[in-house]
This record gives structure tokens, sequence and C-alpha cells, in this order.
């Protein structure tokens, strides 16, 4: 065998298997966070390839050696931070199979089940998450799914459908104008709480990107929204799309779509949905509320990859009309035409997405959903909500912290008062790299995001987490380690106990006392 | 575990890594094509995801009974359509265990090994191909390398980069245009030849794309260049940039990059270069020739995932001034920033590409490459050439065909006369499923292209594809099957001997007669 050797390969795919399982038992061993220096690898490897072959072996003692020291563990459950990027045992085993097939599926006839098994895994998605009929394949209209890698992709998927759409229409509407004209005149919308990608989604498509101001609580509101529409419509600007997001990066808040939808639907006005996140949650029928007006958007997007146990890149994104996307970016040639193009249960999923290739991400999505199944699915999100209520709860019961706001696994929390102790609190917290989190900015406020991420997090991990919080606060704000540990010996006492004894009542005040004027004195 | 039992998930993974040794071992047993209709899956799987989680050992039974059948098997060596996409053992072990870490990588902290390998293994990788120093990151300059997924995203990255440079320069050259004006006068080039992703990303780029046609050697010369671009100067256009290939699609045709190069350069025209399969021969000192002039690009991209080993999605791009997408691109925000941002030797890879999000690929390649060794990597792509080179000899031997053009492992052939002929074969040799060709043009002709694809091919496998094309044609032209006996027969007689027979002469002499006149008579 060219490569290696056909038993060597599956001792060493044996190997790594034993090493991911082996790796993920433990992870919650090792800090979260790497203890390298940036050029840390390029002391570690040669500055070349060498001639001669190496060793399986030697390769996986130097992936312990120089690349594990260098990970920071998104799957563990001491990561905090960003959103989660959750895998899971059954989707490695997919990745593996999918890699070990190596097929390449930029059209049905390149790998007919590449495709067929994407559109009927983007059914079973539509019908999990309770998503309106109009997206599914699977509905009489105009439907459809598709895997893309990325939320960043699908946003710029909408955004240049949109535009193209906008620029067909408008040649006809203003035959007075020159399609430079029409396209100086684009503008789009989302708020200023949108992923990055949105912003740069403009500048890949070249087209005025307007971040409009959220409310007091990270939502964009429609009166914003109309507003803005009609101030540029004033200048002879054209709207093209509003990408909404259900589920903000900084603070998970759900754009108001229900405000937003209507106005676009009447002015031709393409609607996205960025649901990276929180689009999970909508598999919960409790949650369904999130998506009120989401009927209205021409295109959205979730992340398997996020919180769906399906790793990276997995994003599913589906259109009500995918007429629109495959008209606009619709490229042919000899060499990719094939007996079957334009069967509705085959579609040439190339037109739907910037790239030519698409690798078999469908298989990993079909062996996990059906290594979980539905209730399972359900019952892990309601279950990681419920970790991210405990952790909040936590730091409610702790005066010196506010919870600015909570959503679905997310919390956003700080110390009272001035900026600059709860950026002095998460510095020190991340250089211990015990667990890490992320700031964000909420209502003017510099805030640290808890979030719930890692493979398979469980309660202990929640206490893990606030006592390395609720410490490190201690030390920052300068209770000393008898006041610390004479604190810690009240809470634990029995609380109604705690009530009813005046002597510890006494001691918890003066300590209360000391606490205070230490803060003062920061 | 929330997701499946450790212990399950070992046994699963072993059983994954079985079955793709076993299937990559025996793939020749297989038609390379599936027998399956559009929607065949819709009649195997359910419409809905079940409640409840199932077995592993169920779903393996079922990726076998459903899946496997509608694959085409890109592996095989009977495969040459398209281009190759050849995975190695190594590398399949390699996105095991990336997505067993599960990391995701749009900035240095967000897993420092993850871009540090990212940064070695491009430098490693323009070594191994010869490239100009100025490309790699170890060289003085601003120069540097990515992992991007796909051709297309590399080529829709430089003209969009191209696009955003051009903007701001004209924009101060030309302070009484619009920026709508500029953007609406834009030009860029590529040849009738290029991948369709170079045409799709005009599209996506709201440029104006010009395919300029091709000399009848499929190749772009600098005079058609340069009177195209004159004409649209004259014209009051803005050209911006000219997308070159190494290696076209239909027929591997190289652009003449030394004729393109010097004007682009004086002009300020970007030079890109899509070397998506040829780029891997660069590692041949015998063909370090076709990159001549390549030395006055500004950007190249090769694909890993075609022809040096490593599974898709691989494609590894170099820009001369990696300044020049950052600066385009870059979009920041405060859940982004980190401590080591701006280090040389930890880019952050998000600014280099469309996409937020990265998976850890350099991780494969690194194994892959390790496993293999320079010497073994070239030694097997100049195998491949071999290959194609009997193949040839073949098609050249057999009076009926003509050999229209080859390079590296491509070889495009066709049967004499009217391009129905061709047609008609290939359709059958399709239909039959036993290897996998697909069509091109070349001098207005219908051509057959043969490819070398597949994990591992032999010598042997090219004598099965021979055999195939051969009998194929003999049935298709009429030579009946007493003939078709016969005339094998004769040819398996010693040469030497079959000179020297006044009467086999004779026999051959009248059967080939006979074969002309049936071949006049279809």
């Amino acid at each position: 065998m060219a490569n290696m050797d056909i038993n060597e390969f599956r001792e060493f795919g044996r190997a790594a298997i034993d090493f991911v399982a082996d790796y993920l038992e433990n992870i919650r061993d090792r800090d979260v966070l790497p203890s390298v220096e940036p050029g840390y690898l390029h002391d570690l490897l040669p500055g070349e390839l060498q001639n001669e072959p190496e060793d399986w072996k030697t390769i996986m003692e130097d992936f312990k050696r120089c690349i594990l020291p260098g990970l920071t563990h998104w799957q563990s459950p001491h990561f905090h931070a960003f959103y989660p990027s959750q895998t899971s045992y059954s989707s490695i085993v997919g990745e593996t199979l999918a890699a070990g097939l190596g097929v390449v599926g930029f059209s049905w006839i390149c790998s007919p089940v590449c495709t067929e098994l994407e559109v009927i895994m983007m059914n079973w998605l539509g019908q999990l998450l309770n998503l309106p009929k109009a997206f599914l394949n699977c509905d009489e209209g105009n439907g459809g799914g598709i895997i893309q890698g990325s939320a960043s992709e699908s946003i710029l998927v909408a955004v240049l459908a949109a535009r193209e759409q906008a620029v067909r229409r408008l040649r006809t509407q203003h035959p007075e104008l020159t399609e430079a004209d029409i396209r100086g005149r684009l503008v789009a919308y989302t708020s200023d709480q949108s992923n990055s990608a949105v912003e740069k989604s403009g500048i890949l498509g070249a087209i005025k990107m307007r971040l409009l101001p959220a409310d007091e609580t990270g939502i964009l509101r429609g009166s914003t929204f109309i507003q803005a529409v009609e101030e540029d419509v004033a200048k002879g600007l054209f709207p093209v799309i509003c990408v909404a997001t259900l589920g903000t990066t900084g603070t998970c808040a759900y754009d108001n779509l229900a405000e937003i939808g209507p106005y676009c639907n009447e002015h031709n006005i393409w609607l996205h949905i960025d649901a990276a996140y929180a689009g999970a949650a909508l598999c919960l029928p409790e949650y369904t509320h999130i998506m009120k007006g989401a009927e209205l958007a021409d295109s959205l997007n979730f992340n398997l990859h996020k919180w769906m146990f399906v790793n990276f890149d997995c994003c599913a994104m589906w259109f009500k009309d995918a007429g629109s996307v495959t008209q606009s970016f619709s490229v042919d040639r000899i060499y990719l035409q094939h007996q079957f193009q334009g069967h509705s249960k085959a579609p040439d999923y190339r037109h739907w997405q910037i790239q030519l290739g698409r690798r078999f991400r469908s298989l990993k999505v079909w062996i996990t959903l059906r290594t979980m199944g539905a209730e399972k699915i359900r019952s892990l999100i309601r279950f990681h909500i419920q970790l991210a209520n405990r952790f909040e709860e936590y730091v409610r019961t702790d005066d010196r912290f506010e919870v600015l706001c909570s959503t679905l696994a997310l919390v956003c929390f700080r110390l009272k008062g001035d900026d600059a102790r709860s950026k002095q609190l998460l510095e020190n917290i991340t250089k211990r790299k015990k667990i890490f989190m992320i700031p964000a900015t909420y209502q003017g406020k510099f805030i640290i995001r808890f979030m719930i991420c890692g493979i398979d997090p469980q309660m202990h991990d929640i206490e893990y987490a606030w006592e390395e919080v609720r410490s490190q606060a201690d030390l920052l704000l300068g209770v000393d380690e008898n006041r610390n540990v004479a604190k810690q010996a009240i809470e634990r006492v029995e609380p109604k106990l705690y009530e009813k004894s005046s002597e510890i009542g006494k001691i918890t005040e003066s300590l209360t006392g000391m606490v205070i004027s230490s803060e003062k004195g920061q």
C-alpha cells in the first residue's frame, strides 16, 4: 500500500480511537487553556519535511509531546468561552467513516447517497426543530435545506443570493439606472450585536451592511429597523436583506422577528435568521416561542456543531425558495453535467453554496441523530440549560456579583461596581487556566460570559467553575484566607440553623462589613 | 456518557476503522458507479428521526445496507473521472484525531497548535513544491500560507482581496469617481478553460469575469490577455485580477504565466494561480518548469486533497503579501481579541478566509507528510504519471483511437471520426459501471478524459481500464464476438512470430478490413 501497510493502518486507527477515548474520558485532568507562548511549536518541529517515511508510533509520540500541549480543550466541560462546539462519540465515528469513503459530492452522480442523505437529514432536522413546513424539502413548496460548513458561509450565501435577486428585480423596475448604480445603492441590515460574520459578509459581498443599534436588552427591534430602511429609501437606496439573529454572540439575545418579518415581506427585503447557537433549542416545545416570526424568513441557519452533538463543521441552512439561490449562483460545465440533473430529490447542492466540492457531512449527522434519538437530544439540551441555571443560582447567592442576563445555557454576570474589577477577575481566572470564559459588553458594562460547553458537562463541573470564580473573587477583593475559611464554614451551616443562630448571624454581619470595607479599599 | 458509553465508542470506532480497512482493501470488487435511481434512499429511510436511541451495530448494518449502495467509489482505482481526490490511511487517522480533539481555530488562543502547525505545514509544503521563497512565512517578506477548504474558496478569497485592494487604490487615484462607479468598472480575467469556480467567483464577488479564449491547446496566452485588458482600459474599465490556471479542469493545460505575469505586475493587476491539481507535480524537479512565471503571482493555491494524499477538504493557498487579504477582510470584536494578536508566528487566520470558524486540518497534513516523507511522495506522483503513460501507450497502439493531449496523470482521447462515436462509447462504458470517466471538449472535439485516481492505483488497474475501453470499442464498432476472439488470439501471439508468419499476417489484414468496413456501416 502506497501510504502505509493496511495492518499498520488498523493498528494506527485503533490507537487513535483509543487515544480519543482516553483523552475525552480524562479531559478534566488538563488545564483547559494551554501554557505555551506564540511560536512554541516552531522550536519543536523541524523546518522542513524529511525525506524518509516515519513510523506511526513515532508520530503518535510526537503528537502527544508537541501537539497536545498547544491545545485549548474545547471539549473540556471546564471550557465556558464563546459558544459550545460539542463533538460526540458517534460524530467522531461518522467523521472517520466519511474520511474513509473519501467521496466528494458536488453533484448527485458524484455519490447519490451524499446528496440524498443530506436532503433527508435536513428534513429530519427541520421537523426536530419544529420549523415551519415551508422550509422543508418534503413540503409541496420550493423549500429545502443544505449543510454548509459554518454560519459565516450560510450568512454569506443568504446575503449574496438576496443581492443577486434584488439586482435582477431592480433592473426591471429601474431601467433608467445602470447595474453599477443599482449595486452601489444596495443596503443590508443587521444589529450591532450580530456576529462579526455578518459585518464581514457585507465586506465580502460589496454591500453596505448597516449595524443598527440593538435595544438595551441586545434585541434588534422592528421600529429601529423600519426607521433605518425608511431613511435609506428616502435617500434613494435599495434595502436588500436583514440578517436577524436568534441568540446573539455576546448575550444570546433574540431579535424581534415578529416586528421585523412582516415589514421585510411587504417590502421585498430578504429576511435571514442566524440561529447558529439558539437554533438547537427549537427542538424543545417550551422554546418554540422564540421562533415567532421565523415563518416570515427567506432563509435561516443553525449549527449542529454548536449544540447538536455533531463535530465541527456542520451548519444546517434552509431556504423557503431554493430556486432563489440556485438561480443566483448557477454555473454549469460539460464535465459537471449528468443524467439526473434537476431531479427534486437529487438537488445539485453545488449551486446552493460557495464551493464546488462538498464533504459527506450528512453521514455524521445521520449516525449522531440515530445513536441519540430525539428524546435524548431534547433531554440533553434541557440538562445543559439546567446546568446554566444552577450556575446562575450560585452567582445570585453571592452579593458581590450581579447577573445581567441569562438565556438558554449562557449566564452573563459581573462583579458589581467598576468594570475594572470584573476585567481583573476574568484576567486572573484566565491566567490560572482552570476554566475559560470570555467577556462581552451589555448595557455599556463589561460582562463575563459563562457558557455550558464541552463534551458531556455534569453538575459537578458547575460546582467546580463556581468554586473557581468565587475563590478568585475572594482573592481579588482582598478577603484574606482566614476570613474566607470562616465565610465558607458559615455557608456550610444548615440554613435554618443559620437563620436561628444569632451568634452566627453576628459573625456574618461583621464579616460582611469587613468584605465591603475591603472592597472599597480596592 | 451523554451520547454513548465510552466502551461502546471504542467498539464502534474500531469497527469503523476495520470497515474502512476492509472497504479500501477490497474496493476493486465493487462497481465504481452505483446502480441506484434518484430518490432511492427516500424509500429506505424513515421520514422522521425516531425518539429512541439506536445501537451502533444496527446503524452499522444500515450503513452497509443503505449508504454503501449509493456511493460512487472515489477511492477505487477504477475511478478515472474529474480529478483525483485521493485519501490515504494516515490522513484518515488524522481526520479521526482532529474530530476527537474537536477544536475550532479561529484565532491563536482558540488552540495555538491549530494555527502554528498550519504555519509550519505551509512552509514544509512550499519547500516541497519548490515555490518561490517570497510566498513562505519563513522568508523575510510578508508571504504566508493558509489551508482553505477548496480551490473555490481560495479563488474567491483572491478575487475579493484583489477587488478590495483595487477599490482602495482607485478611490485615491480617481477622486472624481464614486465608489459605486469604481466598483461598476472593475473587471477580472480568466480563460474559458478555467474551472467553473472562477466564473462563479465573479458572480459571488459582483465583478465582471471575462472568460478569454484559450489557444487551440487550451492555454491562455499573454497576447490574448493583454489585448483584452487594453480594450477594457480603453473603455474606462479597471482590470483587477487575472486568475490563471496551472492544469485546467478539462485537459490540464498550463496558462502561460511567463507571458501574463510581467504585464500583471506592471499594471497592478493581481495574478492568482489555480494549480489545484497540477500543483502537486511541482515537487518533482522535472516539472518545476511549468511554474515559470509563478514568482510573479500574488497568490496561488493547490489542493492536497487532489494529489497529495490528504483527504478532502484541504487546499493550500499562499499569498506574497498576506497583509493584502487581512486588510481587506478584517472585522474585530471584543470576544475575538486576545493577548497575542498580531504576532507573526501566530496569525489570526480568520482574516485570511471567508469563514470565522476553522477546522484543525493541518493535523492530517502533518501526519500524512511524515508517514510518507518527501521521497515517497515524489515517487508516488511519478508512478501515477507512469500509469497514465501506460494507458496512453495502449490507446496509441489501437488505430481506432487518437490521443488528443496528455499531461501528468491525465490522458484525453477519443475514437477517430465523429463525436457521436466517442459519446456513445463513453455512455456505454458508464452504463456498465466498471470504470468511470467523464468527457471534455478539446479543439472543438468531444474527448474522453482518463485520469489516474483512487487510493493506490496499480499497473493492473490500467490494464483493466484499457481492456474495458478496448472491448467496449469492439462491441460498439461492430466487431462481433468471433472476430473479437480471433483478434485477441492474434494479439496474444508473440510479436516476432506475428511479424514472420505470413499466414497470420493475412488473417490480420482481412480482419482489419472487416473491422473498417463494419465501422463504416455504423
